[in-house]
């Protein structure tokens, strides 16, 4: 294949938590093509067992979906270049009031690859330790306990839709039970 | 939990294939917050496999993460409303070069909720016979055929980050094998 180029990269607008750019290309055809860019400055999420193996999921309203979803723990990066892990830690904490005693590498995502960098990391928290839950300002959740098996059912029939958390589980699923 | 509701959107620029809108929200806490919000259109992707076990993946250069990704075969409607599965059959055909003899919904994929409408029907497609590839004036990639064993080691290496990939991949894994 010949080679795709970016010729030219113009800011167009600076948003809370993404920007959006306009990116000038240069395509292996030789023509020029304007393509979209939407910088995210990174995450990471929690699959989080408890010792039963019950896994940890956080039920919260999603104004892009007006609906509410369940989801893994999960939350952007405090500063760019946050070591994923340390993101993970936190944001397990945060949201479940729950500490990792274990903290394992289970996967990296790149949510939507075809205008968006977003890069999540993903562990697998085990050995949970009580500590305290203390949302962001604007952070609204309720914490759930599931059965894995369960959570499997919502998948499939489509009740769970969340991309990091379909991703998250079912890696789960094959690698440890 | 109070309710969250938006007040206004209001949209800050119309993208290429996305769209960048500011929503004002009404929290719980009695404050009101700015929230990014994109607008996609939808797409569809697909699971294809061969007689003999085999998926077919596609190899394309990625802008958004400056390197090349191999993904299962995905793309967007084709018009806001285009029904998944007609979508899925369409690009299917146009990125590989095979039609889908069967094609069963596997499941639904909301690709980054914290920010974005996305949503990506994944379905699986059986029986192929051989059609014709015909890649849109701006796409371009490789076509690659692998055995799913190779492919799961894969996402547990970090050599395949792609969300809808991921998912679709490791659900059907679970689901078929």
């Amino acid at each position: 294949m010949e080679e795709i180029r970016r010729i030219k990269r113009e800011l167009i607008h600076r948003g809370k938590i993404v920007n959006f750019y306009e990116d000038t290309m240069s395509l292996p055809n030789g023509n020029t093509a304007v393509w979209d860019y939407i910088e995210h400055k990174g995450a990471a999420a929690v699959v989080p067992v408890t010792k039963e193996g019950k896994i940890l999921m956080v039920r919260q309203y999603r104004n892009a979906l007006e609906r509410y979803t369940l989801e893994i723990p999960a939350g952007a990066v405090n500063y760019l270049g946050e070591p994923k892990e340390e993101c993970a830690a936190r944001e397990l904490e945060e949201e479940t009031g729950y500490r990792a005693g274990t903290l394992e590498w289970l996967m990296n995502v790149n949510t939507t690859v075809a205008f968006c960098n977003e890069f999540i990391g993903v562990y697998v928290a085990q050995n949970l330790i009580p500590a305290k839950q203390h949302l962001d300002e604007d952070e609204f959740l309720n914490v759930e306990e599931h059965e894995l098996e369960e959570l499997l059912s919502m998948v499939y029939d489509g009740t769970i839709t969340d991309a990091k958390t379909l991703a998250a589980l079912l890696a789960y699923r094959v690698k440890y039970r």
